[in-house]
C-alpha cells in the first residue's frame, strides 16, 4: 500500500503539531527546522527568551485533544488559567472582569515547554524525522521537492514527497516560492504600535498579583499587560505607539512615565527592571493576510505563514493550531467519506497516508475555501480587539453592555453569545463568529433606540398632559388632526 | 565639486526617464536593464509584441515637458489623439462620448518607440552609461551597492552610488531587498478578470475604424476596447472574467460569443483572428500597493515597482512618469529652496548632483508622504473605473450625470470638474481628485434630494389646494395648527 510522505518546512508550534497529525494519520514525515533542538542542554541559550506569551483556548486545546487526548493533559499540567482580566487604575485600584459567565478561562502557557511536548510527541512516531538547524533554500512545488541547507555543515540536501507544509511563521520562506506558483493576494501591514517585554519576578517565591488573571493597565492609547508563569514570575508586555516610546529619553522621562500611568507596577518591578527600558529590545506589529494558502494537491502554508495577526485577541497560535485540525478533518473526509470527519473520537483511526494527489487537492482546495476568510476574521478581531483592551474596557457603553450581553447569555445562552466567549471559548469560525456579533450589535443598538424613542414620546406625552394646562397646550385628538385637513 | 551617482534598476518607460532627469541634474547615471536593447535590430524578436497599449495624457506629457520640450515634440509626433470613447452597441450601432468639453484629447502611445525616444535621450547626456542585459542579483541599502548579474556572461559586477532607484516594476526586486531595509507595507491583489489581446488590421491602407477614438464594446460584466496604432491597426484588448474565459472551449464557443457580443467587430477582425483566442496569452490583472517607497537617502522606488495597477485609467505609465517630476521637485526643493520647484522654467538650470545624503533623506521623506497614498488613489479609480467602462458609459444615470457636470463644468471651470478630467487632463493629485469628487458626489445629490423633495411638497400642495375640494380636502393654516395644540 502507498504510504504518502509529507514535508513539513519550520518545527514551531504549528509545524510541530502538524508532524504529530500526519504522523498519526500514518504518513513519513520529516520536519526540518532553522534553529537548533531547543531541548538539547546545550541550546538553552539559543532559545528566544523574550517573545510575547501566549494563551492557549479552546480553539487551540481541541486542536490537541482531537490528536491525543493525552497530550492535551500533558498540556494542561504546564498551564496557568486565566478567567478575567484584571483592569489597573491610575489610583491604583483594581478590578477584575471575567472572560466569561460560566467561569471558563484562557490559559497562560510558555511557548518553549508546548514546543517540546509536541515535538517528543511526533518523535513517538516511527516513520518520523526530525532535522534541525536546516534552512529552506528552494521549493519546487510541482516536482513537490523541498531543497535545504544543514547550517552546521553547509550542505545542500533535497527531499522529495507527496505534500510541502509550509509552517515556518511570520517571514515563511515556504510562502515565497507559493507566490512563484501560484496567484496569491497578499496584504501586510505594520501598526503605529511597537512593544517591549519586562520581567516582575516572585517575591518571596510568591506570585506579587493575583495568578488567575490577566492583568492589563488600560491607558487609551497604549496598555501594559502581564501574564503569569509556572515559575510565579509575570512576563509584562508594554504595547504603546512608536511616538511614545521615542519621546520617553532620560531616565526622569521613564520614571515619571511610569510614575504617572503605571505606580502601581513601580514596586512590583523595582527600578532595575524599568531601567532596562533603554536596553530592552522593541518589537514591531503587523500583520499578514493572504490568499490562497495551497498549490494543487502539492502544498500548502499554514499557522504564521499563512496569518500573522496582531497580538491582542491572543489567536494566533490558537488559529495556526485550528488551521491543522481543519487540514486533518478535510484530509479525513477524502480518506473516510462516510463518517463525520469533524467528529475526533470517529476519525480516531482513520489513515490518511494512502490518498490520492487528487484526493490531496479536493482537501486542499476546501482549507483555502475557508481559512484565509477565517484567519482575515481574526485578524480583524485582533486588530479591534486591541482598543478594546487599551481602552474601552473602561468605559461605562462598554460595560454596560458587557453586563446586559452576559445577562441575556446566561439566560439564552445558544441565542446571544459575547463576542470574547465565541472567539475564546468555542470554535463558532472566526467569521462567523464576527457576523454573529454584528447581528448581536444591530439587535442591541435597535432595541436601546426603540427604548428611548418610547421614553420620548411618553416623556413629551406626559409633560403636555401634566404640566400642559399652565403652558396653556394640550393633546390634541386624532380626530381633531384630521379634522383640520377636511373642508 | 560633489558629484553624486544614481544606480537606477530598470530600463523600461519609467527607469529610462529618470535617467534622462538625473543626468540633466548634472548626476553620473548608471542605468541597468534585464532584457537586451530593444533599439538593436538583433533583438527585435524579443520585443514584446503583446501588451495593453498605453495612453499618455496630462502628468505624463508634463513631466516629459518638465525633462524637454523638445522630447515632448518627439513623444507628440508618434501619438495618436483619441477625443472620446466610441461605444460600439448591440446593435452595431456607435455613440461617441467626449473625453471633455473642451475637447481635450488623451494620445494612444507604442510603448517601445516611447521607450527608444527615452533611452536615445538619456544617452545623449555625457557621464550616462546604459547596461543591458543585467539583473539585479543583491542590493545592501544601507552601502547604497547594487550587485548585477551580466546575462550573457554570467558575471558578476557590483556598483556603489549615492541613491538606488528601483523602476524595475510590478516584479520588482529592489522592492524585495527594500522589504529587507525597512518596513513596508503591502497590498497585491489579483481581481478574477483576465485579459487577451487582439489586432485588427488596416484594411486597404486604412483604418477600419474612427482613429481618434478609443473604442469600447461595453458589456456589463466584461468588455473590448480598441486603440489605434500608426500603422493604422488598432490594438483590441479583451477584459473578462476568468470564468468567461474557461467557459469558452470549442470554435462553436467562441463563434457563438463573438456572434452575441462583438458582431460588429467580426468582419473587421477576419475569423482568423478571432481563432487566435485558442492559443494567445491570457493575462491576469492585479494592482499593488506599498508604503513607505524609501529608505533613508539611500533607495527609493517609481513606478510598477511601487505602484503595479489594473489598467482601466490608463494611469500606470502616467503616474510613474509623474513620480519622475514629484521626485525631481523635491530635490530641486533642496538644491534651490529659493525658488518656486515645480516650475519648470524656474528649475530649467537646477543642479541636484551635489546634495548630501541628509538632503537627499529630506526629499525620500517628502516623497513617500505623498507618493504611496496618491498612487494608491489612483489605483482605487483604475478599479472603480472598469466598472465605468464595461456598464456605467451605458446607464441612463452615468449619461445624465455626464451631462450635468460638464454643463456646470464649461460654465465654471474651478468650481466643478468632471472627475475624468481632473485625472487625465490636471495634475491635481489623484488623492485630491478622488476627494473633490466625492464633494462633487455629494453636491449633485443633495441638490437632486432638495429638487425632489421640493418638487413632492409643491406637488401635493397644489393638490390639496385644486383637487382637494373635490376630494373632501383643504389646506389647514399655520394657526389653525397651532391653535389645536392650544387649550
Amino acid at each position: 500500500m502507498k504510504q504518502n510522505k509529507v514535508i513539513i518546512v519550520g518545527g514551531g508550534l504549528v509545524g510541530s503539531l502538524a508532524a504529530c497529525y500526519f504522523a498519526k494519520r500514518g504518513w513519513v514525515v520529516e520536519l526540518y527546522e532553522k534553529r537548533p533542538d531547543p531541548r538539547d542542554p546545550e541550546n538553552l541559550g539559543t532559545r528566544n527568551l523574550r517573545s510575547i506569551n501566549l494563551a492557549i483556548s479552546t480553539r487551540g486545546l481541541s486542536a490537541i485533544n482531537r490528536l491525543s487526548p493525552e497530550v492535551e493533559k500533558k498540556v494542561m499540567d504546564i498551564v496557568l488559567p486565566m478567567y478575567g482580566r484584571m483592569i489597573h487604575n491610575l489610583d491604583g485600584s483594581t478590578a477584575g472582569q471575567a472572560y466569561n459567565v460560566f467561569g471558563k478561562a484562557i490559559n497562560s502557557v510558555d511557548r518553549g515547554r508546548l514546543n517540546e511536548i509536541l515535538l517528543d510527541e511526533c518523535e513517538t512516531f516511527e516513520g518520523t524525522k526530525v532535522f534541525f538547524e536546516y534552512s529552506l533554500e528552494k521549493c519546487d512545488m510541482d516536482a513537490k521537492t523541498a531543497t535545504f541547507k544543514n547550517l552546521k555543515t553547509g550542505e545542500i540536501v533535497s527531499t522529495s514527497g507527496d505534500l510541502v507544509i509550509g509552517a515556518d511563521g511570520v517571514h515563511s520562506v515556504t510562502r515565497r516560492f507559493l507566490q512563484y506558483y501560484t496567484k496569491v493576494n497578499f496584504e501586510q501591514v505594520y501598526i503605529d504600535h511597537g512593544y517591549m517585554e519586562f520581567e516582575m519576578r516572585a517575591k518571596d517565591g510568591q506570585f506579587q498579583m493575583a495568578k488567575d488573571h490577566l492583568h492589563i493597565w488600560p491607558r487609551k492609547t497604549f496598555m501594559l499587560i502581564a501574564l503569569p508563569n509556572l515559575d510565579k514570575s509575570f512576563t509584562c508586555t508594554l504595547f504603546m505607539p512608536w511616538s511614545k516610546f521615542n519621546s520617553i529619553k532620560t531616565e526622569e522621562d521613564l520614571n515619571t512615565f511610569f510614575k504617572e500611568n503605571f505606580p502601581d507596577s513601580i514596586p512590583l518591578f523595582g527600578q532595575e527592571e524599568i531601567n532596562l527600558y533603554f536596553t530592552n529590545p522593541k518589537g514591531s506589529l503587523c500583520y499578514i493576510k493572504c490568499s490562497p494558502h495551497h498549490y494543487k494537491g502539492n502544498a500548502v502554508i499554514v499557522g504564521d505563514a499563512s496569518h500573522c495577526t496582531v497580538p491582542f485577541y491572543a489567536q494566533g497560535m490558537n488559529c495556526g493550531f485550528e488551521d491543522i485540525e481543519v487540514l486533518d478533518t478535510l484530509l479525513c473526509q477524502q480518506a473516510a467519506p462516510l463518517i463525520n470527519s469533524k467528529d475526533a473520537e470517529q476519525c480516531q483511526n482513520v489513515k490518511t497516508s494512502s490518498l490520492t494527489s487528487d484526493q490531496i487537492e479536493s482537501a486542499l482546495i476546501n482549507y483555502s475555501a475557508c481559512r484565509p476568510r477565517d484567519s482575515a476574521s481574526m485578524i480583524d478581531l485582533a486588530m479591534h480587539n486591541y482598543i478594546e483592551m487599551r481602552h474601552s474596557v473602561n468605559t461605562l457603553s462598554y460595560k454596560m453592555r458587557q453586563w446586559l450581553e452576559g445577562k441575556l447569555y446566561s439566560i439564552m445562552p445558544n441565542t446571544v453569545i459575547p463576542l470574547y466567549t465565541m472567539v475564546s471559548f468555542s470554535k463558532i469560525s472566526y467569521t462567523d463568529a464576527t457576523k454573529k456579533w454584528n447581528r448581536q450589535t444591530k439587535a442591541l443598538q435597535s432595541m436601546v433606540s426603540v427604548f428611548s424613542k418610547l421614553s420620548f414620546i411618553t416623556a413629551a406625552t406626559l409633560l403636555i398632559r401634566y404640566s400642559g394646562p399652565r403652558m396653556g397646550l394640550r393633546m390634541p385628538s386624532i380626530s381633531e388632526i384630521v379634522k383640520i385637513f377636511r373642508k
